[in-house]
């Protein structure tokens, strides 16, 4: 299959969206059951067996040559964020099928999968991963109960798409799994500005999401002289430009303050309290954690500075994954093999990869995002590109075939 | 009258409000008609005839000692902000019939009228000074035209009220008025960090304020390395350091960043778009535009260093009022013969003495605000402030009254 056709089948399940103007497509939403009908079609065209797990899961089996429990598992997901571009996700379950077509009836030692995993974003529970989750076995009693903004819970979602809770436990991955490997778009500009087609994830960065508070005092803008404020924005704002070149200054560190919340937010008002956000990455667990006693050291440092006062809370924290050494080092000598520059990378954003990887042994093969862009309408791939991650895959496959002999 | 009980008559004002948690009384809104009832009440106790103008103001005239002209216009606002204190505007009407009532009866070579005006704030239609505008004669009909947010027009609203907009060229100042004095409370900090309690005003500030928008390039947090984002928020925060810098070091000048609009605003995309408030206050009107200069240049400098763009756009300008020398230096004397310290000082805020300043010698007399809290619930005054405020004013009285002999 060319990678045109890749690109076009990818525009088409883009059509299948909750909303009229900009793509969106959550948690087994009705646009959902369009995109099964079509990818059962390609998958059964690509001679696989297909099924829905009971999270909403559409899988195609390709089977292997002989009798043999071993499995390669292929996949990435298929729901979107809102006003989403047409690749994120969807690439990574098309080029999955055109690897299997391309074998063109040829079996493996080894069977392989395809999967279409029903969430990742996230976005209709608040919950990510719950398509993986469920190969994972975790998809629990907690989350099963979350409700949605309807008041929808996760199992009546479940049940509402035709499908039963009770057989969750059997979509676990079963034990002849050796692998999972995710092409998916890079979603950020360090493939183009290395004018480079592919990247070979070795760990999915760690993440540390905090709120830092300055609170000084609120004053009018006109009637209280420089020396009498307490203002709790020129502290944040010092602060951001610490944050700033600190991440710099530390190597694969990204740390973000992506909004701020000033109260009371006037412009004739001297700002009496600012509630920042702080997203801090790393590919190492140890240099995120000790980067992030820093830049809350730094807060209170510019805090002291301005007469303010701060304070932080941790929301959330998610420790790195590391890609599976052997795989990587198969897939990287794919990349060679196809004739391709080898990058290796780390992800900053979270993918199914992650989950799985507690697992079978995972990793992920990036396609170049042109000008970085993701989750957006204007979201591409190039043709050539995902001719590459094509050409890529049909080694790996050569690579994993030839380790059996 | 003890300064006990016009702190008592503020708060006596404070309960008529259009919302029943919190003062808030707008431009000629049904709690305005009970102040008016109050008022009258008091200002004919004092002796003073009592008449309403087109605009909503509330007048009382305490004739002269013989026919003549010549009148002292006492004044102040009785519209509040929402959710306002009790002292903010009413404190200069309480104060002034209390000082027409400590003459008891007593004639001077002038009368003297106290107004109480309609709207100072401008919360009901997004203009403030329609009461003084009206004795001014520049309340237009254009300011007449403009609706709040129910769709009522400042000419129905009049008419509403039981006034007759054709009569509003009679609200003007009669040629007699000499002087315009308003006591107000400070709504600042720096009478109380001088440890003073009352402050004779020199001057009311000009003001600048703009919109400085910063222009880069939304991206995912995790995906973005650090050296390729166009962080439109760093270029801010670096910005807004040295707006503060810059303020700290032009003696007199004030400048704010009270609000930033950053989008997209998500705690996981690195800011695209970040549109800065910018309020920019000083007695001296060729100060405040340079300063105004150099903190737009600022920002254009910051925005390069980030590979940002930036712009601004001013909203309006106001230029700085200066209070009548003369009249400043009998209030100082009046002051010091009260036996409290002198202190001149600028307003930051603006007031109906800006207004009247245009047609007639004006001069303000500012009152310690505990905390510098204004606009606000737990606004207050001490009564030993008060009692100085009343001093003065008769003081003033005098040295008024020996003048003509």
């Amino acid at each position: 299959m060319s990678a045109e056709t890749i690109i076009e089948r990818c525009r088409e399940l883009s059509a299948f969206s909750e909303t009229p103007d900009g793509l969106r497509r959550t948690f087994l939403s009705p646009p959902m059951r369009e995109v099964h009908r079509l990818l059962n079609h390609w998958m059964q065209e690509a001679g696989m067996t297909v099924w829905t797990d009971a999270a909403g899961n559409l899988h195609g089996l390709y089977p292997a040559e002989g009798q043999t429990p071993r499995r390669l598992l292929l996949g990435s997901h298929i729901d979107t964020v809102s006003r989403a571009g047409a690749f994120d996700g969807v690439l990574g379950v098309v080029l999955a099928i055109a690897l299997v077509e391309s074998l063109a009836g040829r079996r493996l030692p080894f069977a392989i999968e395809v999967a279409a995993f029903s969430d990742q974003e996230g976005v209709r529970f608040g919950v990510p991963y719950i398509g993986s989750r469920a190969l994972a076995g975790t998809l629990d009693a907690a989350l099963l109960a979350r409700r949605d903004a309807a008041g929808i819970s996760v199992e009546e979602a479940i049940r509402g798409f035709g499908l039963d809770p009770a057989a969750l436990p059997a979509a676990r991955l079963p034990s002849g799994v050796f692998a999972y490997l995710e092409f998916h778009i890079e979603q950020g500009p360090v493939l183009e500005s290395l004018g480079l087609p592919l990247g070979v994830v070795t760990a999915i960065a760690g993440q540390s999401r905090l709120t830092v508070t300055f609170r000084g005092q609120a004053n009018h803008a006109g009637t209280t002289p420089m020396p009498l404020r307490r203002d709790a924005l020129v502290a944040a704002a010092r602060w951001i430009s610490l944050v700033e070149r600190y991440a710099r200054a530390t190597p694969r560190l990204a740390a973000t303050v992506g909004t701020l919340d000033i109260r009371p937010g006037a412009s004739d008002m001297v700002p009496g309290e600012v509630h920042a956000s702080l997203d801090v990455r790393h590919p190492d667990d140890a240099v995120r954690r000790r980067s992030v006693a820093v830049l809350v050291d730094d807060a209170r440092r510019m805090a002291l500075r301005c007469s303010v006062r701060a304070e932080w809370q941790l929301h959330g924290e998610e420790t790195a994954t590391a890609c599976d050494p052997c795989l990587v080092a198969y897939l990287a000598s794919a990349v060679a093999a196809a004739g391709y520059p080898v990058h290796r990378m780390t992800s900053g954003a979270g993918h199914d990869a992650m989950i799985l990887a507690s697992r079978v042994p995972s990793a992920m093969l990036f396609v170049r995002s042109p000008g970085g862009i993701c989750h957006h309408p204007d979201e591409t791939v190039h043709s050539v590109d995902v001719e590459a991650a094509l050409a890529t895959g049909a080694a790996l496959l050569g690579f994993l075939e030839r380790r059996r002999e």
